[in-house]
């Protein structure tokens, strides 16, 4: 695969000198722009207003990591440093699993272990591992394929798309638009066409009548969050797309992260945002200005209604 | 009950002399407009644009027929004038019965019946009906009840609200936005907040976690058609709804306008809108500049999944 020609979105933030750029998810698809963020504090910003999300997370925390080593004069500062910056990071969102990867970092710390050279060989690990579950993933899917998505996951659709087309398999996308923030429309739809594949948006609410039109053959999601037991937490609406496909008989695929330290979906704190992000768009009022909503932003599904995970193993 | 204060959205269109009145749906809840609709041309238009939708067609299409009595010069010209707007009527939108209602009043046309008298007697029996079916919906309600609904029934669930209220059982809404018209977002929660009710916004893609986390009680919706066996068309998204009420064992119930001619729901078409309505929200442009949607506008519920279906019985 020539990594030149990736979406964007399959390494989303990017490291250069002591500037990190963050590909601004929220300005998709009209606008292609990197935000510059300078420190952790701008970096945890950035997580929290969800400029970047899934593993941009992940590569955002761990550039970010890079920046304080370099910043830091004096090794006995690093890890108090390091700590104080986890600590923020962990504050700004709660479903996501941070500790996963900031436990690695301070235990590396604590070992006294060269951690510039132990962070950046996780990530070219991460990358290469990243291709490898697209590629595993496509194993799973037939030619004439009709794959359903929700949400985004970071690129890895189209690279799993092209896999498919090496195998000599064509394929066709549907993807939900996923409100509030509408992912699936500005993110995915735009990966995807961007690499040439054939998708279509369709609402939230038009699943169950594709499906009960056999006009989806499979089901693949992302995860932000991997239980011991095989749940995962993932945008909200991926639980009702997995009972409908369960319902449906329609194969239900999960990529997923590394597995985190809580057993079960559970023990998985769901982060409510504000209501404000569901009724409004764009400054304009969608709804009555003095009613109220409630947003979960990520649900729970249980292993029992996936068919398949679809490892990263770092 | 003291009609007066009846959501507008409960009998959202009227006539006067020769000018009929039709709530603007879509400028709710922003704006309370009246579009001002002066023949049955007008009136096709108003219904095709989605100024209103629901009990609003039946309405706006008793209405129009009254206004094509009181235009036309001579009794031998009424049928073909009737006749020619009926066809109109028809092209309108396909999933809507509209049948129903012009094969009744053709019929009268036929048989010599003083039409106007019998329009105006059915339009009095409808209003009577449509109480007594808010107050019949009130009676499988509990005190404490949180009900769920989707879209809008015209006004019908603040009346049941009222009637649970009569018998001192006090009940919440969840209410999901309804993409991409949001008539969940603008209709319901206005008309439920306006009449003085607990009413929270959701997304679509909320519900399974709602119901997981045993927020909802009871799923009320409408139908824009029922069939003889009981399946019904109703806005897309119902479907899915029924499936996971059926998931979690929470009562489905669906208040029903009298049942069409078709046999099952598999003979209902289902209205696709342009993808437009569902990429662009307000002139907004939502998705890339080049991608392609599928919006079917309606889904179809099959009677197996509906707990109990509230008849509409003129």
């Amino acid at each position: 695969m020539d990594s030149e020609k990736f979406s964007p979105l399959f390494w989303p933030v990017r490291l250069k000198g002591s500037t990190i750029s963050v590909l601004d998810e929220t300005a998709l698809p009209q606008k292609v722009v990197y935000l510059k963020v300078h420190d952790y504090e701008e970096a945890c910003s950035a997580i929290q207003e969800m400029k970047t999300r899934a593993v941009g997370q992940v590569l955002l925390v761990l550039y970010a990591f890079l920046l304080i080593i370099k910043q830091t004069k004096g090794r006995k500062y690093l890890l108090p440093s390091l700590q104080k910056a986890v600590k923020a990071i962990h504050a700004t969102r709660p479903t996501f699993p941070f500790a996963v990867l900031t436990d690695m970092v301070l235990d590396w710390a604590r070992q006294g272990k060269p951690l510039e050279e132990m962070i950046t060989g996780f990530l070219e690990r991460l990358r290469g591992k990243r291709i490898h579950q697209a590629e595993e993933a496509s194993k799973l899917i037939r030619g004439g394929d009709t794959i359903l998505t929700h949400c985004n996951v970071s690129g890895l659709l189209p690279l799993m798309g092209k896999f498919c087309l090496q195998q000599k398999k064509q394929i066709r996308f549907f993807v939900t638009e996923t409100r509030p923030y509408l992912q699936g429309a500005r993110l995915t739809a735009w990966e995807l066409q961007e690499q040439g594949f054939d998708v279509t948006i369709i609402t939230d609410s038009t699943v169950a009548y594709l499906m009960s039109q056999d006009m989806i053959n499979k089901v693949i999601v992302g995860a932000d969050q991997l239980a011991q037991n095989g749940d995962i937490a993932n945008k909200i609406g991926t639980y009702q797309i997995a009972i409908l496909a369960h319902y449906f008989n329609i194969p239900f695929y999960v990529l997923c992260p590394p597995a985190a330290k809580v057993k079960t979906g559970k023990d998985i704190a769901i982060e409510v945002r504000p209501d404000k992000e569901l009724l409004e768009y764009r400054g304009v009022r969608l709804a009555p200005s003095d009613a109220k909503g409630y947003y979960p932003a990520f649900d729970i599904t249980p292993a029992r209604l996936i068919t398949k995970h679809i490892p990263l193993e770092l």
